[in-house]
């Protein structure tokens, strides 16, 4: 390392955000790059997802994983390169799959580190081989469990966890129509993922068009927005449907109780009379015991050109604000990963 | 039959429910006993049972059964006598479980009758020994699967279903904590059925005192009622919690979409951080494959005296519309029974 590269920079939680989190909760500050104690490694970060789920560790409220400190470096999955090695199971040059978070360089004693070879498209390791795609898989597979022939609606098709959801649905011959915002993304998630249709969420007549997408109900809604796709999607339901939960974006910004009218009643209405199965889930359970056959599922669809995913490359660490902001408004097209450095 | 029985009372549907049923809603006819065809039987009701789906059916709203129409004769599971029989399969003076409705005389081609034998308390095929009996063993064995010590809550403890659900979790080793309306409800539940603890709905620190009552959380809940009751429940669940879905009286009058605020995300939110699996059902689905296996079970308890319920019978037919609709402000205490003939 030159004297000059011996910075790290890190973006750190600035203040617990209200409502939709602005660039002043986020701090960008400098401290020296660490050298490595024995049986360590030091990372520099190459790429740098970014996933909503981010925004619940920034709120004190708890949730799954503890909330972040004030102060304390955002967290985020990375790919980084191995630059110095006082640890016998990693070389320096060797990439990466770890959890350094929204900064430069990182040490690390290895227990979190995944080696990954030598890849084709490293950030790939970030979506459709990592934890969105793993949540794609287990989600739709081991809860929506799809059977040919049944529709499976997706909504926020074109991103991360999305388009893959509907890429496997579409290998396990359902028929999938996405939910996404604007005509281009739709374009996209129809012609480009290969998806039988896909409604713009913003378009007046959305309900309507859904409805007439779905002209056999729903087997499987793959819920990962909430808000008023879900409302759409309640009356359309098949008797004996599955609703994997993984999130639903459109209720991270809120503050305090959503206003009303109170759709609860209707969500269990629902769910009862349609005998529904919701179930949640949250990824990081399922590591231990399926991570190993995703990766084998997965990896031979990606190499075969059956999987594919549209990444939306941020350039520069510095632009992770306001690029994780947009990504909470749908203003991204594609997968969000930040290139750190090269 | 004298000339004087020779005439059929039967209640049926005179105007949709707006909101609350009321006395108007029903409407009281008489009309001639009919008489059995061939392979027919005619059958007297003796005991009517009421139950909070009738409200379901009430509406024009589609729902899991087909909307009564209007100057239908009331749904309703029976106790019944054959008084003639033109099928083989019957004898006059059988007690038979059936579906005659809110009215004194009906034929049958025998298909949808369940021959009874001689019982003790003929009444009990109307809740412990049937349908609502089924809803519990069903919704807590199947979906809600409670293991030893673990906590299981129940709300309408008091109630044909709560009661029941109580009864087979503490069977299997649960602690359960009931919820019922009332002092005198809750002293039942706690002292004759044996439940862990009974807290009062209707206690101004009725969440507070749910929380102390489940010390370790909630792993199984089962959901009949929504509410402010499932708004308690909600922070207490576990991760890994199983809610059955069998109903939500709460909601049942309601015309439009409850007032806010917006409690759906707050539901979302605790299905997806604590991994809850919700499954709504419909216990007609599982008759054929499931109460045979029931029946087992249940015949075998109440014979020991391990399963209980205490029933509110209500003497007379023409009771049953306001026995009906204080069954549905929860004005009952037990299982609401019709007694419409000795």
């Amino acid at each position: 390392m030159s004297q000059q590269q011996a910075i790290n920079r890190r973006i750190v939680l600035g203040a617990r955000p209200q409502g939709v989190p602005t660039p002043l909760d986020f701090r960008l500050e400098e401290t020296q790059v660490p050298a490595p104690g024995e049986g360590q490694v030091l990372l520099r970060t190459l790429y740098l997802s970014l996933d909503p789920y981010m925004r619940g560790r920034m709120s004190e409220a708890p949730s799954y994983a503890p909330p972040l400190e004030l102060d304390e470096v955002m967290v985020g999955g990375t790919v980084g390169r191995v630059v110095a090695s006082r640890n016998s199971n990693f070389h320096e040059g060797d990439l990466v799959l770890g959890n350094s978070g929204w900064q430069d360089y990182t040490l690390s004693d290895g227990r979190d580190l995944t080696p990954l070879g030598e890849m084709a498209r490293p950030s790939y390791a970030l979506s459709v081989l990592g934890m969105p795609g793993f949540t794609a898989w287990h989600g739709l597979l081991k809860i929506g469990e799809p059977k040919p022939g049944e529709t499976v609606v997706v909504a926020a098709a074109s991103g991360a966890v999305g388009a893959v959801v509907g890429q496997i649905a579409k290998l396990k011959g359902a028929r999938v129509v996405g939910i996404a915002g604007g005509r281009t993304k739709c374009r996209y998630v129809s012609e480009e993922l290969g998806f039988d249709a896909c409604i713009d969420r913003r378009d007046p007549q959305f309900a309507v068009k859904l409805t007439a997408a779905c002209p056999d109900g729903i087997d499987v809604y793959f819920e990962n927005v909430g808000g008023e796709v879900l409302d759409a999607v309640l009356p359309l339901l098949n008797v004996g449907a599955r609703m994997p939960i993984c999130g639903f974006i459109a209720h991270y910004n809120e503050r305090e109780l959503s206003p009303g009218p109170n759709r609860m009643p209707s969500l269990l209405s629902a769910l009862l009379s349609k005998r529904v199965r919701a179930q949640g889930f949250i990824i990081h359970d399922h590591y231990a015991d399926e991570f190993a056959a995703f990766s084998r599922d997965m990896g031979g669809w990606v190499t075969e050109g059956k999987v594919k995913l549209r990444e939306d490359i941020v350039d520069g660490l510095d632009k992770a604000p306001d690029a994780f902001i947009g990504l909470l408004k749908g203003e991204n097209f594609g997968k969000v990963v930040v290139r750190v450095a090269e």
